[in-house]
């Protein structure tokens, strides 16, 4: 190493001005810093470690070449935003903890976070609003969107995409191509990209067609002649790709960790008139052997690991919900061979590989597609099968008109495994899957379950294949500590898992039985199983009781409580009635006890509440 | 007219197995009988006249080459089923009336409809998971989704699009172009289908370079070794449009009109062994002068109207919500420079043609692609201007998601006008505007409104503009009879609009409030504005009647209702609470007066309820 390259102490980092002042090498050696830096943390503090190695060259080169003070910088979901929070001053000490730095674009944060996302797909739209209001004031400043391959196949980005191609405002777009999305990309676009990786770049090929005609005099004679005419029918040429055919300009494909060809792109794109889109060709885990060998996507999103091994840590006492139900599936779908299984880009995340290997025809991964996963389920149920979406809960919400009008509507038989259902903890309040009870709820013909051990899990799996129409089963980001036991229960129906004659009743579901029933030994407890329909047979069983606690730590009040409240009011029941549901709010990162506290949902809310004196009023 | 052409009595159709004996000119000739057929019907019934008149000849094309009872027709939205329903023997006698034949695909009609849409866009994802379980099943029947141009602009079409360029399971898809959705198709997509319609096709204009190059030994042999040196850079070329590009062979563009070629292009499209799309260029209202001439979109989705002079037969007494919100926001425009106006796609149906002519500039279109809007507004919102959001209620569905995640989440201010709240009439079940207040009441940090009167509209739209966040303001499908005179209220105050110091009080809001008012001139009541937030002060001064009925003929109960049904259990009411709202279910085509007598929330209920002996308890 020279000795006039200048090293960089990350830690020392205020502002990415620095960068102005750095050659090419000395950039180079500030991205292997960085890169150190992300490992290390992330081993630590665990996070999104593959997609923030793959850019941290792409990072550097933005912030040498514009100055994200004035000009926009929108990371499309922001699983790539470590290298700009250390760039732009934070230390990653604490990511992803309660009160620390966010895995993601936040605005309070920095001024260099203009943008916020947490769900794929929305930068393009965003970018372009903003570049709207940028040319009603007349400003000066460029607009810039970084996405990925995966989230360019989200029918969001395409609509953001074709809007831009109104060429009245001009954004500059990165596409990170790295041939994954958070799993391998699948359809149409993803070997569409194949085909322009293989042939490297167009505009290359063509200089080289026109190089190897130009060797000889004939042939350069020819290569003229030929264009010539070429020209005159020059209409009869379409556009050379999807984003050329959209309206933007296109760049690439370059190497993405080659700071000068971005650095030149970058410029080139600056000085456009038009929208651009670069297309930059990343590694995924660039510089991490574990993560750059990964293909399944293991090393999207991971726990704290051993930086030398390269292996997790985890909880090994227990497996995980998804791992769990994933295995009952497995069954199910064994028994019932008209099942077909949908899943938006998540096969690692909520354990399918198995599943996805065995019944390899039968599975189906769509991409970020979670509005086309419940319209193609409406297609296979409408052709007599039965499908399965197997889809995390703060995802699920991208669909909800489709599970409406598509399935609900025509009430066609389906099963959704709603994965991290309630707090989730890390990834804070872009990912909270709160929302999808009450969000179901609004919807006719939908059941909503929730198991508490894996048995009931098996159960409700079982009368989901039945002719109950949209089924809901949703189950936590946790582990699954409690096999259970048979039980006998109908469809819709609750029953007692504690009988102790007491004038007070729990009325509660899911996995936090096992606790309340560990702590109130004394109090008689409901396991309301099915959240909807709440059968009148259910209410009637209760309206005995001086006191109805309903407790629901998974979900805000606006679906099952709200809605179990009106019938008993339905019913003029006099008793009291206590209600600790999550709070309805966008609940920031911490460990799931700290949400569940501060959502006013803990045992200990819990306790508090039973031990209140007040009485029936 | 030969005299040995077969003349088709349209009302004796039974089944479209006639087709198979017909000439291309009988076909012809029955076709002009279904034009005909169309526009007499919608002059009296109204109904979707352009879209209709489009595709007369495509229907007929497709049911003489394809037999629809095993092989699978979608059509995507459904606005273009007339000829489908007359073909397999349908009168549109009744179209869209009560217990009449449905505007859209219905399953329970006929067994030629397999599938059912009303929201755009989803025909290619279900024609996809159509296929795929013929192909589990090892059937042999072909599935073919008839999708337009507007359409295929939303996203999910092209999720289902990327999806089938798996290359899996084959789909033959007819893509519709008639360079419009509802209104003119607009953005990137559009400009790309202009070009290819411009260049007819990419095959003739090759094989004309080819024939011009032939014409002469030197240009013949000129041709061959420039071709020869090309190929040997061959994969430098890349797909040619963007359906080739994901996966899917392409033929045309063929004219739309013409049956034989039509055929032609159907029976190729059969053979092939890959997913095809057919592009045909049609002209949306063939046959009609006035919806052929129409550029605007005014011949969409029509009321009755006057054959001869296509004059629509309107209620010229009032004049409609959407017509004097458009004027309101006209004003607010002015007053305020930094809004800007976002709809998709129903500039006509929610009367804001004056508004995108006269603030062009700050006036968006986005076409079909309501999560796009969304998104976009969060966009302009981050850059510090006041985005307003014009959108039928029931497709506002569409973009749950965005509206949570990319607005409500951080709080960004923004207005949302509601379009078609509540029960809507001929559509039917799929455009029901009775969801999207629940949909939204589980969203943190969103407003809920709605006015009685143009007056209250006015200042909603005026409070929207202030630090509410996402601010919604929901207006019905209606005419507007009420100016309404200067009122007082503050954000999220409920005001008494009846003061008859009675021991009830009618908990309601809306226009129905005016009728309310003159049928219980002795029952006091008060109008609940704002949905959302219900304040404790609202709550607190209800609390001393004996009865409170709450009177929601605009939605479903699980959003305000439920609410504050929660509220007055908080507050320990020990009243009465009477609820009347929307049943929770999909509600069939039918007038909306038809439609609330259904739900249980017409006046005549209301009545009921408040001269029913029942008492407090």
């Amino acid at each position: 190493m020279s000795k006039d390259l200048k090293k960089i102490d990350i830690n020392e980092i205020k502002s990415p001005e620095l960068l102005k002042d750095l050659s090419i090498k000395e950039l180079e050696l500030l991205c292997a810093s960085i890169r150190e830096e992300i490992i290390d943390k992330t081993s630590i503090n665990g996070g999104h470690v593959a997609s923030n190695l793959g850019v941290v060259e792409l990072t550097v080169a933005l912030h040498s070449v514009f100055d994200f003070k004035k000009d926009k910088l929108l990371l499309d979901v922001g699983h790539q935003c470590y290298a700009h929070k250390i760039l732009t001053g934070r230390s990653l000490q604490n990511l992803r903890k309660k009160d620390g730095i966010s895995g993601f674009e936040k605005r309070h944060e920095s001024v260099y976070d203009c943008f916020e996302a947490g769900h794929s797909s929305t930068s393009l739209s965003a970018a372009y609003g903003m570049a709207v209001v940028r040319d009603q004031e007349k400003a000066n400043y460029d607009v810039v969107a970084v996405i990925g391959d995966g989230a360019i196949t989200s029918g969001l980005a395409f609509e953001g995409l074709n809007n831009i191609g109104r060429g009245d405002s001009k954004v500059i777009i990165i596409f990170n191509d790295n041939e994954m999305s958070i799993s391998k990309s699948t359809g149409g676009i993803a070997r569409f990209l194949q085909r322009i990786r293989t042939s490297v770049s167009y505009n290359k090929k063509k200089k080289a067609y026109q190089r190897f005609m130009c060797k000889t005099r004939f042939g350069f004679w020819l290569f003229n002649i030929s264009a010539r005419i070429k020209n005159r029918f020059k209409k009869m040429f379409l556009p050379s790709n999807i984003f050329d055919a959209m309206g933007c300009a296109y760049i690439g494909p370059i190497d993405g960790h080659n700071i000068k060809e971005l650095q030149k792109a970058l410029r080139q794109a600056k000085k456009s008139s038009k929208s651009v889109v670069i297309h930059t060709l990343t590694v995924k885990g660039k510089g991490y052997k574990y993560a750059e060998e990964d293909k399944k996507g293991t090393w999207h999103g991971v726990p704290p690991f051993n930086k030398e091994t390269g292996e997790f840590i985890k909880n090994k006492e227990y497996p995980s919900w998804s791992k769990e139900i994933a295995s009952l599936v497995y069954d199910f779908m064994s028994k019932h061979q008209d099942t077909i299984l949908i899943n938006p880009a998540m096969i690692e995340g909520s354990e399918l590989g198995t599943l996805f290997h065995d019944f390899k025809s039968r599975c189906y991964d769509v991409g970020i597609c979670e509005s086309h996963a419940f319209s193609m389920a409406s297609g296979i149920a409408l052709n007599s099968y039965h499908p399965i979406i197997s889809i995390y809960s703060t995802f699920m919400q991208r669909a909800f008109d489709e599970i409406q009008q598509d399935l609900a509507r025509m009430d066609l038989n389906c099963t959704i495994l709603v994965d991290r259902s309630g707090l989730i903890g890390a990834d804070g309040e872009t990912h909270q899957g709160i929302f999808d009870e009450s969000m179901l709820y609004t919807i006719p013909n939908v059941t909503i379950s929730m198991p508490s051990n894996k048995m009931e899990a098996k159960i409700l799996l079982e009368e989901s294949y039945l002719n109950h129409g949209v089924f809901a089963i949703r189950y936590p980001r946790d582990y699954l500590k409690n096999e259970g036991s048979v039980v006998n229960f109908k469809y819709g129906e609750w029953f007692m898992v504690n009988n102790a004659k007491s004038d007070d009743v729990i009325v509660t579901f899911g996995p936090i039985i096992a606790d309340v029933k560990e702590l109130f030994p004394n109090v008689d407890i409901v396991n309301a199983i099915y959240q909807k329909p709440i059968l009148k047979e259910n209410v009637e069983k209760l309206l005995k009781y001086k006191r109805i606690i309903i407790y629901n730590p998974y979900a805000t009040k606006e679906g099952f409580v709200n809605n179990f409240v009106e019938m008993l009011t339905l019913y003029y029941y006099r008793g009291e009635i206590v209600i600790l549901a999550v709070k309805e709010d966008f609940i920031k990162a911490g460990t799931q006890a700290e949400q569940m506290q501060e959502c006013g949902v803990s045992l200990d809310h819990l306790k508090a509440k039973l031990n209140s004196d007040k009485g029936v009023e």
